[in-house]
């Protein structure tokens, strides 16, 4: 099967640590396709880029549908997310919200660590628009300037697991999730290191992802996500603008 | 002072309708500045729809600022608002927000009415998103088409008297709340036909946005709404990208 | 329009404190109208005082209506908030309440901050009485003595400083109330000495109130808050027994 | 050992009607002491009216101190329950308290059923504020007028009973509270006739204040219910301003 | 009246314990019977330990049944409470829904002490099952050996005040509820040293179990604790299998 | 990979249906290991008969322990999942949580469909345990007799989609999960009579299971779910009495 890996950042260096990440898990048969945001910022980090970010994705799924047999929205607060299981038919699945259900089975509580400050009321506002704020023991950031969005988690490698371990003995973590796609896959090297189970987002997106093909749901055509009616747009993606009319067929 | 109406919607009809409700209740002194959006769909009614419209919001804020002493998200479901308000240093001021809190000085809880169903999941998110579920009694829209979205008011209204009437005798609701910027004006029309306070989301906006200029807060320098750091980006627009790398001075 | 500013504490230094506040934001033609209690304590601090203080609050209300077009509880726990709204038919507006509520649109969350120890569990009442616990970071208060409940805004101004600080450092406060008729008009001066937006309850209730006269929304005669039917009682002040008699008019 | 049954209503009907069911169910050696409200209104009913009825409780209380083992605050919204256990250093139970607390023993929800529409809000403000709104299925009341509140237990004996089960049958209840002092021994007649346990609040009140004085818990001297520290007061009643003064010893 | 104390605890040592504390405050006319866990563990601390025990305490109460007015389910987790509820028509009381609801009365928040810190979950979970998760201040371990499980509460007793004193100091807990069985007791010795009334589950029990004996609650034919149809079942204890099947008349 | 699926009923036809779902969307290399209790009840439909299942699902794992990769609790209301997580070093995951987890990927919200009304308080109590309820749009059963607990799916399938489709015209569900064991391969059948997704918990268990084996977190050695420390027992299953005692090496 083909899931779409849609990184809303702009930052290439990222989806390449997301496909590295990802590809540990994949199933055999199953094929990551990289897809990189054309336009917004190296890496969604505040409400605003954030809102910046959900159209962005809307027109990235919008772009390749037809490709691929899921998506997964690679930022981890799953920007454009419940749009885009409105909009198309294919199974779609939010690296926070993954990361979050995955850890649900391992443990009553799950921390969220990352790597800025700036990051935390974007984090905290997915965790409540997922239902899971009661599942949430904590959302722990680090708070110092780093060199490179590409390289964060080996520069602040060490201080990430101090903060994960705090999670554990302070805030009563039973899981720790390492947030944000920029920390695609340093759960593998540091997981010895914390006294826990540590949750990668892209990889429990991708387990996640690989899971509804095989289960294979209907969309929806009642509820809140059955697909809206045609409508007409101005100065929309064409790609997303062919959606909203439903002229995609 | 001066207060501008940014309607995330393209239809002018609607921006029309705003303006006139708004002046109902302007106090001497405010002037009240339209603003239409200029990219978008007509009316937003969908989580998708509301994505794309949170990106124009802050285009169209960017756009504008310096000219104007407060801002009103002048739809219903408040596309943009967190962001707007961690980018910029004046008040900004959603039409549902402003409707949920004045509301909450008329009565124990509340409920939303409006012209379709589609709108239902994004108002319920709003509605969650302002931590105001427990003072809403319930969301009820009408189901079936509507000729015009600039005169749905005038198409609908007896059918909307009756859904408000039904939200007091079977939900428990104190205070109702007409909501979509479509039906701006319309409460001022049937409210002797609905035996509970109704609020109108244009008029408690410009109440709520005079009283922030008056009592004039501080922008936060510190907090979730402090403003972001500089960043680069691609492919925004270019006020919007000016604000975000903090050349706007 | 003319607001009447109903002090449920027996000091009148505390009155004058919260005119010469709410006279920094009353809009051109607006008139504050002081009232002080005729009995109960100097200044309402506990559940206790509180249920005294709610029914001095209704005698107040009774005995003035007619001679103004909205009135605010002035003590921050809104003593007889709701039998108020209830019994009358001019808008009433608690200071806790619209501290909150316009806090709602300058953060996340908000704290309380006060100078004594005793008013927690009554302040904590009240946030939950208003549906406001979600949005609450926390409530703290001085835990010392002080000279004179008149100037104790003055004899603790650095302390009730350093107290917002850690609200914002340590419990994630985007917006800080300084809670208590006593602090009425702290925030003027103390303002560029916190990070984040100062609420000030009067000023809140004042712009509250404005905002509710000029909406002009109806008496509820339906749901929770339409007024009672007339009903007989012993020993209550002449006006309230005329009000809850209907025998008012 | 004694305990007082304060009636903070007028109607000394009401009194009978508590002390008659009460002593169905207190054991050997247990003396319930009527006492009626002096001042107020016949029943209490509304907001408004409850928020007089606290501060005549307290004065009661503060009248007969000293003369009892436990008090029962006899009126199913619990009027000045808190200030009481703030002034006092004898137990006092709330007859809203007691009924609640006993249902709990009994089944996963309660539903609340009584005579007069106009208690609901007050009802559901006291169920919210003993933080059992998570247990409560429903609260359910007549709404049609009745000739006299001493014998509107029997009046409406086959409506209530009728009202009771639609709680079962529809909302889910698994034990149904009859609520209101006016309803004081219904249960012990029609409990044959309601396929889940009843609830009787006087006489769980007799049981749990019972249950208090043999388990002698220490008055709390810290927490938010230690005796707030003397204070002046103007107007109050003479024993209840000795209290508040700690001039009552 | 008769009052089972099952202990679902293999120590007979704790269920002594138990009964010394419980005859603290039972009423003139009350016998305590005493019974130990067949089966099992010395002292439940665990989910897995909590699951066996549920199991066992049904198997205790099914074998005695008939000879007693209530059972106390004599483990503070309450194991088997539920299912309990449904098979029998005599009152049971779980040891940790007394002391919570007595602790309801005597306070707004209370916490939960006790001597492993492997207990915290368990008792974490039969907080929230029992809907108190809003009343309950912070659940407080020792985390330290102890000798024997009979002698922990003398062992410990100086270390388990002072964790008692930072519940109040700390989280601000208005009463401290003593926990697990092998604690019984413990309050009568201690209360002078902690400022906040103690409550000790097995006390509370007997006192909640009492009062259900005297109210004489009717067994549900509805609801969720209807007793459920007979059924078949293999391998389970005679008694308990006669009363699944209905043979146990 | 080989995952166990441990049936706590001990009727095999409903093994074999479970055996049978859950292969059509297990994966190449997956192999599916049937077990059935070999005590209990045929079907597990009350608090009682869960409390009995939880203990004999651990010794269920107990035994096997060693000869697969993951385990799943195949039973809908996961009975003894909580624990099983303690004692185990596997990945184990309860039907009713993974049919909730994959739910939450495809709506808003679920309502949970089954055949017995038996089953409501039970499943309304795992599904509070795992934190979903806010997710939760309903829980529906059907209320009425069966001929056999093995066909039960296919005497009631036109009822039951009935059931489903009201869910989702008057409960507002997103998604529909068909719960309890004996529904295993329902949805595949009747997918297409129903207008939005259906969840098949068997089907869900093993997605979510293979997924796990995949991400391979560690074991905790601290939180919650770290292994309990060795403690001696009394007539346990021997191979549950080891791993308790830690002498299952």
């Amino acid at each position: 099967m083909k899931i779409l890996v849609a990184n809303p950042n702009t930052s290439t260096g990222v989806t390449d640590r997301l496909l590295a990440s990802g590809n540990l898990v994949a199933g055999p048969g199953t094929e990551l396709m990289p897809m990189t945001a054309p336009r917004g910022v190296p890496y969604i980090a505040t409400r605003a880029e954030a809102a910046i970010g959900s159209a962005v994705l809307l027109e990235m799924l919008a772009e390749k549908r037809g490709t691929f047999d899921a998506a997964i929205v690679a930022a981890f607060g799953d920007p454009g997310l419940g749009g885009a299981r409105e909009l198309f038919d294919f199974p779609v699945v939010g690296m926070a919200e993954a990361a979050m259900l995955v850890a649900c089975t391992l443990g009553r509580s799950f921390s969220i660590v990352s790597f800025a400050k700036a990051l935390e009321p974007w984090f905290a506002e997915i965790v409540a628009w997922h239902g899971m704020s009661g599942r949430c023991a904590s959302i722990r950031m680090l708070d110092e300037p780093f060199v490179s969005i590409n390289d964060v988690q080996d520069e602040k490698e060490q201080k990430l697991v101090d903060l994960a371990n705090r999670t554990v003995s302070q805030d009563g973590a039973d899981v720790v999730i390492l947030a944000g796609a920029p920390l695609a896959g340093l759960g593998n090297r540091i997981g010895d290191r914390v006294p826990v189970p540590l949750v990668d987002g892209i990889q429990a997106a991708v387990a996640m992802a690989e899971g509804l093909v095989r289960l294979n749901p209907r969309k929806a055509i009642a509820g809140t996500y059955r697909r809206p009616g045609p409508k007409d747009s101005t100065g929309l993606s064409p790609a997303l603008a062919a959606v909203i009319a439903h002229k995609d067929a």
